[in-house]
């Protein structure tokens, strides 16, 4: 039983985005990601500097969200904004597609600005958020294809602030679009053990989650 | 009548913000706002290009939202952000306070991003929205000092994309918070022609609003 929950525990990106958090609640996140070995916490960029000393000396990563939720600052403020985050200790980026860009059928536009952030990264993993809720299945394999060609480590559903979260079907879908090298983060609205469980059956290697403690039952 | 109509367009920031925009929807936003003479358009930074590409000519100011809608990107990345959209073409800075700070009672911190966006915005006029629905009434005044004394032009009470919008007591407040020279502009939930006048009424001096053609009865 232990085993189990020590493993769950390894997918979960301890989560806290709202934007009323305080210092206080990241410090509250970073020793609980501590004390069950989440895999990493996710946070604003303006949190990057404290979490990154909260975290000193453990093994949790540190993500970053970029062009968070809404994916339409642009390339060049992504990059930035992902050279920042990387100078203040973040360990992995999350950034938001254009979504625009995919619905405008633009997918160069989309690979540019995944591999400004990948370059901006400089050899950290990068997540590429999708926001599924809002595609077409085509939009999303296309989406897909881009991220792989930007050199992106990760596809990842929501944003966990657009009109729905992960589903089986999704992480599936996505999982086959990514094909090798290339893993699945399910999140937004995966709050229970069964759900995250659900998400890793389907293909996800990363649970983004604000509800992390509940999940692994600590 | 028409002089009624008129007068009431130019309070109106004609907003769209929905991630999935595509530039064909800006184009109809614009198009709009010249027709009706509306106060400016409200995009995300990734459209102030072509924005500014079909304003031209017009007397209609454009715009950007800045760290937004959680603002928690940092002072260094919402300056970046605004330097850029001001290069793209933007004529007005809606920016996003930084609400932890707030609630951490930072007040220096919260005057530090607005001074460095208000330097970033070379002289064109910044808004700070403040998320009202997620402050106390102190809080709100807090913002509206930090606001006056960083050189603002404007606070704005809401980003549409949080647990509430703009009330004509939170207009009424913040006016009276700000004194003379700074102006308050009521967004998130105006709608109707009705609401447009009672913000008006309370002492908003703009409305930001995705339904200026009906609330003018275009």
């Amino acid at each position: 039983m232990m085993a189990d929950k020590f493993d769950l525990a390894r997918y979960i990106d301890h989560t806290l985005l709202k934007p009323e958090a305080t210092r206080a609640d990241i410090e509250k996140l970073c020793a609980e990601a501590r004390r069950y070995s989440f895999a990493a916490v996710c946070v604003n960029p303006v949190y990057v500097k404290p979490a990154a000393r909260y975290l000193r000396g453990s093994s949790v990563g540190l993500c970053a969200v970029v062009g968070f939720p809404l994916g339409a600052a642009g390339a060049a403020v992504k990059a930035f904004e992902t050279e920042r985050a990387v100078a203040d200790g973040a360990s992995e980026i999350d950034m938001v597609a254009h979504i625009g860009a995919l619905k405008e059928g633009r997918e160069e536009s989309l690979l540019e600005e995944i591999a400004a952030v990948v370059r901006a990264a400089s050899g950290r993993p990068v997540k590429v958020i999708l926001e599924t809720a809002l595609l077409s299945d085509g939009e999303k394999i296309t989406a897909c294809r881009a991220a792989r060609q930007g050199g992106a480590k990760f596809v990842k559903t929501s944003t966990g602030f657009g009109p729905g979260g992960a589903t089986a079907r999704d992480v599936r879908l996505l999982k086959e679009a990514v094909g090798t090298g290339l893993e699945v983060k399910a999140s937004g609205g995966v709050r229970t053990r069964e759900a995250a469980l659900e998400m890793i059956a389907a293909g996800a290697a990363r649970i983004g989650t604000s509800s992390g403690v509940v999940i692994i039952g600590g």
